[in-house]
This record gives C-alpha cells, structure tokens and sequence, in this order.
C-alpha cells in the first residue's frame, strides 16, 4: 500500500528534478532554497530563479501537517482532524514575451479519517498566442491522460477552462491545459493508479516547458511586445489574487505569504480600457481567451 | 428633507469640482470621460487624468439603482427591494515615488424600505513616510471630523487602521486615514447631519492632495526610489484585489470592470522576498506601516 512518506519523498524529488531541468533550459540562472517551517506542523523548500530566459521562476515544494483548522475543514467539507497536504507548485515567467508562462501543481491531501485525494494540473499563458505551440502542450496532455483513462483528457481540460477564468473580464488566463482534483478511491480507481497519473503530469511540465523555450526564446520582440507582456501579466496577478482558490485559501489561513505570492511576476502594468488595436497580433490573442476551444485540431 | 437627487447631484458636481482642482493641481493633464450604464439600472461617469504629477488618476461617479440582487441583499444582511447606490471614488498614482497615493471614497446606499446609510473614507499611502506629512493629513481629517462630532475622528481613524490592512503582510496600506459606513440616523443624528459631514470629507480631498502634490512633487529621486514605488504599488495592488470590499463585491457582482480597476497602478513589481537594507528609508517606512500610531503627535 503506498504510504504518504512515500508521496512525500517522491514530490520532494520531482521538485528536484524539474529544478535541474529548469536550470539546463535557462542556461545560466541557479535555484535559490529557502526552506521554512509552519508553526502548526511541516514546512517546505521554496526555490527561486531570476536567469537569462526566466526572467522569475518559482518552484515550491510543500508537506504541512497537523489539526486541520476549521477554517480549511469548512472550506473542504470534511471532518475536523488531523491532515496532510503536500505538493509541488510551480510559476514561470519568462523574459521573453514571446516565451509563454506557465503554471503546474500536483499535490495530494490525507486527514486522519483515512480519506484522501490527489489534485493539481497545467497550464498555459502565452502573451501571443501560437496555434502550433497550444496543440503541441495539448497534445501532450491528451497523451499522457489517454495512458490512464480516456476520460481524463476532455473532463479535465473543460475543468481547466472553468477554472482559470477571469469572471470580472470574461476571459481565460490563456489557452487552458488540465486540471483536476478530489481524485480519490471513488469509480474503482485504486490510490498508486491515482498516484501514476499524477507522476505522469508532473514530469511532463520540464519537458514541455524546456521545449517551449527552446523553440521560442530566440524571436525578435521590442517595446510594443514588453508593454503587452506587462498588460497580461496584470491579469495574472488579476486572476491569481481575485479568483484562484490555493491563492486565496493560503493567504486567509496564514499561509506563509512569499511562498504563495512567488507566482506573482516581477512587473506588471494596467491601463484603463486598453484595447489592441483591430486585426493586431495582441487583438488575435484577446480574441482566443475563450473557453471550449479545441486546441489540437484549432487552425491559425 | 433632504432628496436622493440632491445627493446624487451632489456627488456629481463632486466630482466636477475635484477633477478641476487635479487638473490645477497636475498643471497639464486633462481628465478624459467614459459614460457608462449599467444593465440593470443607473449608470456612471468615470475619469481619467494621465498627467505630468499624476501618473494615473481616477475619479469615478456612479448612481446605481434597480432591483437589489440577492448577492448584495446577503452581503449587507438587509431585506430585499429596490435600491439606489450613489458616490465618488477616487485613487491617484502620482509619478513621482515622493508624492503618496491618496483613495478616496464618499457614498450614499438607500433601500426602498426607507433604510439609508452614508459611508467613506480617505486614506493615504506614502511609498516614503514623511512625519511632517502624515501629521498634516491627520490634523486635516481630525479637525473636518471635530466639527461633526468629537467621537468621529478617533472611530473613524481605528476603523481606517482596521480597514487598510494587508492582513497577510502583517502591514497596514500607508498611514491611514478615516473610514466610516452605515452612517444613519442611529444615535440621534439627522440625516442632513451625516450628509454635512460626508460632504465636508469629499471636500476635504483636493486641497489635501493639491498640497501633498506641491509640496513633494519636486523632491529629488531616482532608480533606487523608482524601484520602491513600484513594490509598494503592488502592496496596493494586493490590498485592493485581496481585501478592499468594495472591489471584491463589484468584481463578483459584475460591476463595470474598468471603473473598478482604475485604482491600480499603471506599473507594479513583485521580488520575492524583498526586505529593504537595515538604516535605510525604505525599512524606516516599513517599520511605520502599523496600526494605532498617533500620526498627529508623532516624532520622526
């Protein structure tokens, strides 16, 4: 039976692993660690990079545990205890605004009643959206979900697409990915198939992202680019503070701040009532941040 | 006795009178008007300066009215019906880091059950703590305040402390101000009584920040200080997204979206882990952003 330990170390050595490739893609920025303990039990390592092509990343290793404080009991709808929450959570904001950001989570949470469940997901933010580069990371995706059940794919990308949405803008964070959660014993599914699928998605964010680096990290950009870039990171800081629910959740329970706010990029700007102008690049991307796109067979 | 027109007229000429003295105050930017309805009833006029001392001002009206939706009804805990929500909300991002962002909010609620409240508040948010400053901002509020009623000010000053908050920074948003709500006709005032009051708040707004403009505006400064302002903003920017009510509910209401956000920054930054040098002015006004200082008495 796969214990939480076990859960625990493998986390700890994804987040290992995917630090090491991080650091090959960029090239020349390093990780820095700051590990942290919480009051009530636990800590984590929280490991930043400021490189040549990442211009703020952040990968964040976490295993709290302890009484589950009623606030999160509430929050969950589970019974009072005693808990375990431990993941991996990642943010990358590139240099270029022709290199997408990207998010990834994977974490698993235990309370003493003996339930559990896995959670997490991916995805993508291009300033510009590229029709080639959304069906690549969706073919991915679909690829590594159609090894484990043939639902995953089309119920976890619509998930994402509710999820990562700017209510207040009626626009999606980017071109979505997949996200899924409360994925426990229920539907025949045993905890180490539950588990094998979440190995899977979380070591497929390094290569993914390496490759879209790779691809993009060279294309010519100037002022125009970066004043747009800074425009759609001030809607991911729009989404992340407004709408995303780890994000609140941390910050409302004391949280430890930096480690929750790592995700937030290093400049972003608002303009009121910006609006690209007709036919532009910027124009074409606002007018892709909409749900239910099919992305591996969408056309330019 | 005193009509909802009057008042609605009077938040508009307001807003008039503040936009002419920051044109004044600025010296060459001119506030530019978007009109705008709402759906469901009522509309707004909100505007906005980009000037050569205020990097991004705004000053919104709105008069608001129709059936109350349940949202707001369950937020307020009051009975449902028709209403009508009326005020002027102004932030103003000043380009340079030595002049402070000022907020101010002045508003009037009303209920077809013949419930009514004013509420507001002013609030100021030096990126760099003057003494002299904030004690002069202070004895402004203090002494509109007196002239009401001599518990408004100290009420009024705690609830500003209370308010303007960043509870998961363990910060306050600057120096504070006043904050008050649900200003009726409990504990015998009349209702002209607190609409003289909240009038000679909206009054107070443009000679504070006319001065506050003169005086700092051409102070020295450079990168280093450019670099602060842009952090302190993005405090802003977390304040307004994470906690202020007001931006929260308009944003989970379907408000107008752009008259909400016009209180961010044109350009905020985020640095993991910032902490400014030990000695230096910028720790100096960390170490300041607490509650329950007495900014009046207070020694640099």
């Amino acid at each position: 039976m796969l214990s939480k330990e076990e859960i625990v170390e493998y986390f700890k050595s994804l987040q290992d692993d995917i630090c090491r490739q991080l650091e090959g893609a960029d090239g020349t920025g390093k990780f820095e660690e700051d590990l942290w303990e919480r009051p009530g039990g636990g800590g984590g390592r929280t490991r930043i990079l400021q490189g040549t092509h990442i211009e703020k990343g952040g990968v964040n290793f976490s295993a709290v545990h302890g009484t589950l404080p009623e606030k999160i009991s509430k929050a969950l709808n589970v019974s009072e205890g005693n808990f375990l929450a431990t993941g991996v959570s990642i943010v990358q904001h590139p240099k270029s605004p022709m290199v997408p950001i990207i998010h990834m989570n994977v974490r698993y949470f235990e309370l003493s009643d003996g339930s559990w469940w896995f959670g997490g997901g991916i995805d993508l933010t291009p300033h510009y959206i590229v029709g080639e580069d959304a069906s690549y990371f969706h073919k991915q995706l679909k690829s590594v979900c159609d090894k484990h059940h043939e639902n995953y794919y089309p119920e976890f990308k619509q998930w994402a697409d509710d999820y990562f949405f700017l209510k207040h803008r009626k626009e999606t964070r980017g071109v979505g990915g997949i996200f899924f959660d409360r994925l426990s014993a229920k539907n025949g599914f045993s905890k180490e198939e539950r588990f094998a699928f979440v190995k899977d998605v979380g070591e497929l964010f390094a290569p993914i992202y390496t490759h879209l680096i790779g691809k993009n990290k060279d294309l010519p950009y100037g002022e125009k680019e970066i004043d747009w870039q800074r425009l759609r990171r001030g809607r991911y800081v729009e989404f992340n503070l407004v709408w995303d629910k780890g994000t609140k959740f941390g910050l409302d329970t004391d949280g430890r701040t930096e480690s929750i706010l790592m995700s937030l990029p290093p400049l972003a700007a608002w303009e009121y009532s910006h609006l690209p102008e007709e036919g532009s690049k910027e124009a074409n991307t606002l007018s892709k941040l909409r749900k239910g796109i099919d992305w591996i067979n969408h056309k330019e």
